[in-house]
């Protein structure tokens, strides 16, 4: 049996939209921050015994449809056939806000290829788990991680950006609801690069976003870091408010939080928002800034938590 | 005395940006619906023995700048030089959520012109109005109006849609804040022009929505009517939610009210929203329906009024 660990990241430059949904080619680069404090621990088991996958998560068994298409990937490449018994466990609590979903297929990757025999190089397990999910390609390396756009399976990857910086940067997460969202990534992608007017003009400008973001986190520039990450958040979520019928993940909290951000920057403290395709608003900041900003945010809401960058996956056992 | 009664509108194709700031010509052409509760009455005398322009508002006397500035435009196109007592009532109160500026400057253009001694056309009304207020161009027509967005002060003006719709078009106006908006429309559009990068796509996209929405009027055809009006108006707010620094009007109760027209829609219920540049919430309905919605908004708001297709500007007493 073989056990991975993958850390889920958060987009400071986001990814929304695929230009070619079966190689999961996105039609912008990506670049984000692995999170140190959400993780998934995923053990497989290439067993000849079995007449199928077996899917546990978090104790239970699950239905393993996602599970085998992924692991036909893994098969394929190994030259394999036997079935697998999978056993996930994600410390990615719901109430936390944030999507598993990168954690969950780059620790799948990393103990899948594992199991099955292969010794793939960080690029191509970044390659393999964004066949699951686009996000979790970045989720195979830690700290701040740029993904390639590219243009074909072979191109388009993962790899932790150049020059990482040394400033002591901080995310805090604001629960706004951690239920299930009503509108899928995957269906809310799809309806924006269907509907919105203005895709073309996000891909352009969140595209032209990556290599200003690269020179601020080699600079240690964390205003520039935090404006361009909050305009790239607020142009994706822009683009799909311009879709038809609209798409918007706010809720009336998610409005109350980025308002509290707001207030906080014109009160000198550096704290920047960003936000996935969900209601939940995550905070940038620096270390000497987080408990105010905590403290501010905890007067509206219960769950406020802190991570900052986290590691690369691993093999453990 | 000459006193005149002009309407405010509500654009459901929006009008936000300047190509010409003087003689504010804008970049795309709009289309708006006069309303019939709410407007404003001005009375103007020219009076020889006046040293400066006199200003009262609702009762008060008030700083007269930029009455006095549209004034200068008047003076110079009837070849007068006397100074003006203005009178004004806005019958737009401030806690209906909607702006005044549109019916403000279409009273004062139609009073001051009139007692100027000139006899302007409709057109010539709305070019003047204009220079006032963009969206005053507007409210010298009533019922569905469309400006022209020209290319000059002469072809950038005003007029009734050619066929008007004959269903019963009502619009229920959810109060979320009746305060003052922390950025003004001008400085809003100014930095939306200046640096979103969906402005031309918005441009491209709201310039087009014109002729169906035309169509849509002549046929009667609300779901039509109700889906461009609301697609311009997440537009202009998504263009907006893409400018450097992001500028939202939103509220956490405007999230409210917009959740709530969407599950009237999901209930068989034909509402629409638009908003202006603030967080207020106008929702688009036919007659039969406004009770029900009214009823529903009133759940979670105080103020929630109900309109109609109004009049064009015209003189009074």
């Amino acid at each position: 049996m073989t056990t991975a660990r993958a850390h889920t990241n958060i987009a400071l430059i986001k990814y929304w939209g695929k230009k070619d949904p079966d190689l999961m080619l996105p039609y912008t680069s990506s670049l984000s921050m692995t999170l140190a404090d959400y993780y998934t621990e995923t053990s497989v088991h290439f067993d000849a015994s079995l007449d199928a996958d077996q899917f546990y998560l978090d104790g239970r068994q699950t239905p393993a449809a996602k599970v085998s298409a992924f692991l036909d990937l893994v098969r394929q490449q190994a030259g394999r056939q036997e079935f697998a018994t999978v056993t996930s466990a994600n410390h990615v609590p719901t109430t936390a806000g944030l999507a598993s979903s990168a954690s969950a297929y780059a620790a799948l990757a990393l103990a899948a290829s594992t199991a099955a025999g292969m010794e793939l190089s960080a690029t191509e397990l970044s390659r393999l788990a964004r066949r699951g999910s686009g996000s979790a390609s970045r989720s195979i390396a830690g700290g701040f991680v740029i993904w390639h756009r590219g243009h074909d399976d072979a191109t388009s990857y993962a790899e932790p950006v150049a020059t990482q910086p040394t400033i002591p940067i901080r995310m805090v997460v604001v629960l706004v609801n951690g239920g299930q969202k009503a509108v899928s990534s995957r269906a809310g992608m799809q309806n924006t690069v269907a509907t919105s007017p203005f895709y073309s003009s996000f891909v352009t400008s969140n595209e032209a976003a990556i290599a200003p973001m690269q020179t601020a986190l080699a600079n240690n520039d964390f205003t520039m870091i935090g404006e361009l990450a909050e305009a790239s958040s607020y142009q994706m979520h822009a683009t799909m408010l311009a879709a038809k019928p609209a798409l918007s993940y706010f809720e009336p909290k998610t409005i109350t939080a980025l308002q509290h951000v707001q207030q906080l920057r014109q009160a000198g403290i550096p704290a920047y928002a960003t936000m996935d395709a969900g209601p939940n608003v995550k905070i940038l900041t620096l270390a000497p800034f987080v408990d105010r900003i905590v403290s501010t945010l905890r007067q509206d809401f219960k769950t406020v938590t802190v991570t900052q960058p986290g590691p690369a996956a691993t093999l453990i056992d």
